[in-house]
């Protein structure tokens, strides 16, 4: 019933979204995550921040375990740029976003292609009956494609 | 071997953002349109064209057959914004942007599963038997997370 090759193709889209991300991140300096992406918008560092808080948050919904870093949820979820403290140094930052990414990728590994169909945590086993589109799978995705959407942005800050 | 949830999850995903990029065109006037979406960057109109020619010129990567405008490779693929002139009018565009994209429904409504799994043009039929997932479903991916990216950016229109 599941195709492994289809897996590969939807994890080989993640790793690669994420070494953009990477990228994009390490080549600028702690002075530079300061800048907003466009005047106006949210600045670099809260695109790291929120980026981190969201892939964080994918181990409790993917049922991983806990989530590393919930004191970001609050500066980097809940509330825009700027509302509220940063809650860790650019630095911790940094480290939090290779480590939530590396946390996810130890998990991703060590998955069978039918755990991928497994439901998330975010839905009911009444609901998941109904709509067995809610799996983990689509947690995949739907966060790939979350990643490309704010990479889009942080291009911007290229030049 | 194939999910074809696995498909529709996929399909949902790519007809979604369809349907967030079609909701960002059409609430920007002609005239808006013509505005950057942040400064120095592209104008809104642009990102119109560059999707429409990413998405009409899958018609032929995909073997659902020719491209239908081949007339905006130019300005909207192969140079940057304003470097060449406009091949259509504002309002043409929108036309062609939904055209292509009823076009690609139509032909992926009417897919098997298994044929999502079928090389697309691009790769030779040497190289898919060693890489097989550079298949239609890739095509699929690759082009939901590009125009991801490119609302992240169209989205810094909204205010």
């Amino acid at each position: 019933m599941t195709n492994p090759l289809m897996i590969k193709m939807l994890l080989d889209t993640w790793n690669s979204r994420i070494k953009d991300a990477d990228a994009a991140f390490d080549k600028l300096s702690d002075e530079q995550l300061l800048n907003e992406v466009a005047p106006g918008r949210n600045r670099a560092i809260y695109l790291l921040g929120h980026l981190t808080a969201v892939h964080d948050k994918m181990l409790p919904l993917l049922n991983f375990g806990e989530q590393a870093y919930p004191q970001l949820n609050e500066a980097f979820l809940s509330n825009p740029d700027k509302a509220k403290a940063q809650p860790a140094t650019a630095a911790e930052l940094r480290q939090y976003w290779k480590n939530a990414n590396a946390t996810l990728a130890k998990h991703f590994n060590a998955m069978s292609p039918e755990a991928w169909f497994e439901k998330h945590t975010a839905v009911s086993a009444e609901d998941f009956v109904k709509e067995p589109h809610r799996n983990k799978l689509n947690i995949l995705i739907s966060r790939t494609n979350h990643l490309s959407y704010h990479l889009g942005q942080l291009a911007f800050l290229k030049n």
